[in-house]
């Protein structure tokens, strides 16, 4: 079930849930953990899906949280067959589909308007941004090479339902652009919550939920710290 | 110096400075004090214009920060009076200027890019919203009948000059359109500080620094928590 460099990590949840992860190509990280915790999503049923999924952290840990079927959408092969069979090790078949898509065409293979929800932890930054001396498979999760902020609302746009909620997790510095192309795609930003790593820290991560077709009104929640005063890890 | 209705309070510095409020017109607010703090101004020198200055709280207590002149701007003749008024009961009428002026028309009397920072706590809700049988004073002071969030970013961009500081306090839920006002008028959003009344609760303020000029490039201070977890006050 392994391939080579692959390891298999417990995901700390009540129920035992696993994953198979690699150093070489993608591992999660607290973004997708805190993410799939603030995600808006049906409970007893409907659809979800998960764009630039990796080796599908998210969707497995929304599996805990909800009867909807998820489908996990990514480009990469390599990642798309992690997490089939990270998906098949936690018996969730029946809930999760992986498929290999890009999300710039994918709405044209699955319709407009078929999913209540989205989840997506995408690449953080611009293509000619920072170090391009990683490997390839990192250098698509980080840069914005096959899918751009505008690629991803778009998408979004096409794909949820009118009322339907996205829910993203992504960079502070980001946030002005994101808050933009989400509006030019009729996804109305409604709850923001920053993540600070301590009480006395810039945020460095921002969760944001935005509902197609929504009326303008935002809350901004309560900061998450991800440290105490002690330095012990609280979320 | 004390009109009918108006009591001195004291503004609770270090100096000792003073203030003439009224019930009747106006009272400043934590809002008020939080932004003469987040505000980024010059220290030796240079000018300063705090717009819809209300009683003039924001000057007086930035007084204490700076040596840079300072232009009270505001529309209400017995609010600009009470202004004055305070000004001269702190002696600081060298530095601090009252001017009974419409910042839609200000920046015709003062001139282009004549100021290095500008503050603002400017109405809060939009025309229409809310109960309208307040008096006129609180209506004026709450509502954008004399001063959009365009009308603002306008004159803003009209007086400040390349580089120099704009800072504001606001509510959170008027964050996207506080973002594409200051964005269309060459405001670029650098800075953002969001308070919340505790560590559990939303935010209730939103503090926002913008540069004439600026290059995208945000920052997520710490959030301020007015009452700490024992109920105290701490700010």
């Amino acid at each position: 079930m392994l391939g080579a460099g692959e390891r298999i990590d417990d995901l700390l949840t009540d129920t035992g849930l696993r994953i198979i992860q690699s150093r070489e190509v993608f591992s999660f990280s607290l973004d997708a953990v805190l993410l799939s915790r603030f995600a808006n999503i049906p409970k007893n049923g409907g659809r979800i899906a998960d764009l630039c999924s990796g080796n599908g952290v998210i969707p497995i840990l929304l599996s805990g949280r909800t009867k909807a079927k998820i489908d996990a959408i990514e480009i990469q092969p390599r990642l798309a067959d992690m997490a089939r069979r990270s998906v098949e090790l936690n018996g969730l078949q029946e809930q999760i589909q992986v498929l290999e898509q890009d999300l710039r065409t994918y709405p044209k293979v699955a319709g407009n308007g078929v999913y209540d929800a989205i989840t997506v932890n995408p690449p953080y930054m611009p293509v000619m941004a920072g170090d391009h001396n990683e490997n390839e498979h990192y250098a698509i999760a980080r840069h914005e090479i096959h899918c751009t902020l505008e690629d991803l609302a778009q998408a979004c746009c096409r794909l949820l339902r009118p009322g339907g909620k996205l829910s993203m997790v992504h960079r502070p510095a980001r946030m002005l652009d994101i808050l933009e192309s989400l509006r030019r795609w009729k996804l109305e930003p409604k709850r923001i919550q920053f993540v600070h790593p301590h009480a006395g820290a810039e945020a460095n991560m921002i969760l944001i939920e935005a509902t197609r077709d929504g009326k303008p009104d935002i809350r901004l929640l309560p900061p998450i710290m991800v440290y105490n005063d002690e330095g012990v890890q609280i979320v």
